[in-house]
């Protein structure tokens, strides 16, 4: 019988060990066995939890048990994770993770040496918490050519974007606030300056193209320079602000990735994603859009994907599921700022092409323009106190 | 190499040729090697076509095939597609359909043949066209016990009342409108009376809780009574009305289907889902809900569905794809007509609990109660011009 060994028991590892005891009957039904914890890495000891006995501080320990098959990391970054991951790996042993830092850096070489020792690396929880969407892109979508993928993948910026829009407040106060009740960090910059919806949009990408992308080469532009005025314009647009991560196919064949604000139409499914919920929307070319959605973060959805990967690693414990993908040639992606957008300014004077905003002094809708181009009348000294593209 | 043969040529099957015919370069990265169309079953000659070359006109030459490793049944019905499915399952060939009155009505005995002959049954397109829902459900959501399954499965009931909504029509109207644009069948039971949906939720049901309901047993109940007051008194509280198919486990643990229109809130994540779109709520123990959302039918997007089956059963050709479900107990289903629920009504007076719809005489929204208890008042000679349930 396959065991299951856990590296970390922080929020998600604690949350897996939870889930596999919570539903083990469920899971013994779909797997025709039971998926044993044996055990738990920590690096402190947790008196009184009642997994104490399944607790090790050596990694050795699970590296040279046989018994286990697979493999939680749930210590996040890329420090030890990284390691153990690659320790796990050369050991046999199928490894599941929710580290998307982890997979958008070393995804490719972690893919590619699971293919050397026939083991399995699966990271569904990585991106959208429990919604499955990196199975279903990978394998259900896969009789598709696919366009454009398209996403509200983080849980923070969304919630305090919803929060500016409904109460009419600014950035700085929902950003308290949001700390207040533990929905921001401490240091918030990973989630509003962009960097966490960038790395999972890096893991969409390499999915749904087959090309890795790494988070340093993409342009990123967060959430904190984003005004009442701006809310206020998007709506006056029938749009609301939300913070996408988009790569698509563009008519060259070649493959763009940005992280940045839209405004989103009534008419788009992503219109009504709000709070802290999370929606991925996929373009393919025989399915046409499909979306994914649900609570893109938290304890036991996190765990839920981490789950569904275990009972896949110890349904396919001989059979690899194949995920593959390389490295982005430069010569087949293409360059954001070249991307013609329409983009809505706030501007001291109307250019070229602009159509005012109803009701909306100094608020403007471009036609479709590149942001180099964009950036070179900023640069040539016109005054722009925002620029925030359409989805369209 | 795995061949593959269709079987039927109509919308379904056309289109799983065109599919695989425009991405096969996309599938071949996938499975790494093509996927190869030898045979299509039909009934007459297509001269012309581009696949007269592969078509055949007797089912014996593709069931003593070797090569042939993977069957599309789409001949629709329970006939032919029945007799046919059964020989190829017996052949030792895996068996991909989009056919919901076969998977409703015979999915577990094909199930149980398929595992018998080592092969596979698998249906994605027969549920939500080409969403992936069922292979979601079945494999990433396996760490979760699953509470709920309510979805909008059937794009010409959810274009109907749409444009009742909007333009302000009665059903008549506008089921003439849809079928003058082909998105209604001359003879539209099979939609309006909610058949269709309660085939795909038996199928929903069967792979969320592992126990297949049979059609015939559900409490179904179309949209042809929905009336422009209805519509109204939704609106007025601040509700649309949604045909919705919904399976449940009770409190007592008995799991409930039904087929009913709903009056949905605007917090919920099916309120926006318009036209002919369709989408799938689950509610599991870790996850909590999620919701898969796309076009539920047409030519393309079913064909993705269905050559989403066809390259996971050419990458399990020996690793059988383990769905499993057994008949329901009756001991451990509830009935419909005990289910409290909130109604909508609108009838000659108000009754115990009951509370009026603010601008809507005669309109009222009544306190949890059970179908059984409001049909006995009605029977009693309580007279109700509408009684449509509250997705609470």
């Amino acid at each position: 019988m396959a065991k299951i060994a856990i590296l970390g028991f922080g929020t998600v590892g604690s949350g897996i060990a939870e889930v596999l005891d919570l539903n083990q009957e469920d899971i013994r039904r779909r797997t025709g066995q039971p998926a044993e914890l044996k055990y738990i890495l920590v690096r402190r000891e947790f008196p009184g939890s009642p997994y104490c006995d399944r607790m090790v501080q050596d990694f050795s320990v699970i590296e040279n048990d046989p018994e286990v098959k697979v493999v939680a990391e749930c210590i996040g970054g890329c420090g030890a994770a990284l390691d153990l991951t690659t320790r796990a790996l050369k050991a046999g042993k199928h490894v599941v993770t929710a580290n998307k830092a982890l997979v958008a850096s070393h995804g490719l070489e972690l893919l590619n040496l699971a293919r050397e020792h026939n083991c399995n690396f699966l990271f569904e929880a990585s991106v959208g918490g429990g919604i499955p969407v990196l199975r279903p892109l990978t394998f259900c979508l896969c009789g598709n050519r696919i366009e454009e993928v398209c996403g509200i993948i983080n849980g923070t910026t969304n919630y305090i974007l919803t929060k500016m829009i409904r109460e009419g407040l600014t950035f700085d106060e929902v950003l308290r606030d949001a700390q207040d009740r533990g929905y921001a960090e401490a240091d918030p910059s990973a989630d509003v300056d962009g960097v966490d919806t960038c790395r999972k949009l890096c893991i969409l990408s390499a999915l749904a193209f087959g090309q890795h992308v790494y988070p340093e080469k993409i342009f990123t532009q967060g959430i904190r320079d984003v005004s009442a005025e701006d809310v206020a314009g998007a709506e006056a647009l029938g749009r609301k602000i939300k913070l996408l991560g988009r790569a698509l196919r563009r008519a060259d064949g070649k493959l763009t990735l940005y992280v940045s604000p839209h405004l989103v139409a009534s008419n788009s499914p992503l219109f009504s994603v709000e709070d802290v919920f999370n929606a991925v929307q996929i373009r393919g070319n025989a399915v046409g859009d499909v979306m994914f959605y649900g609570r893109g973060a938290g304890k036991l959805p996190t765990a839920s994907a981490a789950v569904g990967d275990i009972v896949d690693c110890l349904l396919h414990d001989e059979a690899r599921r194949e995920i593959e993908w390389e490295e982005a040639k430069p010569e087949e992606t293409g360059d954001f700022s070249s991307l013609p957008l329409r983009w809505y300014v706030r501007t001291d004077r109307p250019f070229n092409g602009t159509e005012s905003v109803d009701g909306q002094p100094g608020a403007y809708v471009t036609a479709p323009l590149p942001f180099a181009q964009l950036d070179a009348l900023r640069q040539g000294g016109l005054k722009m106190m925002s620029a925030i593209p359409l989805l369209d």
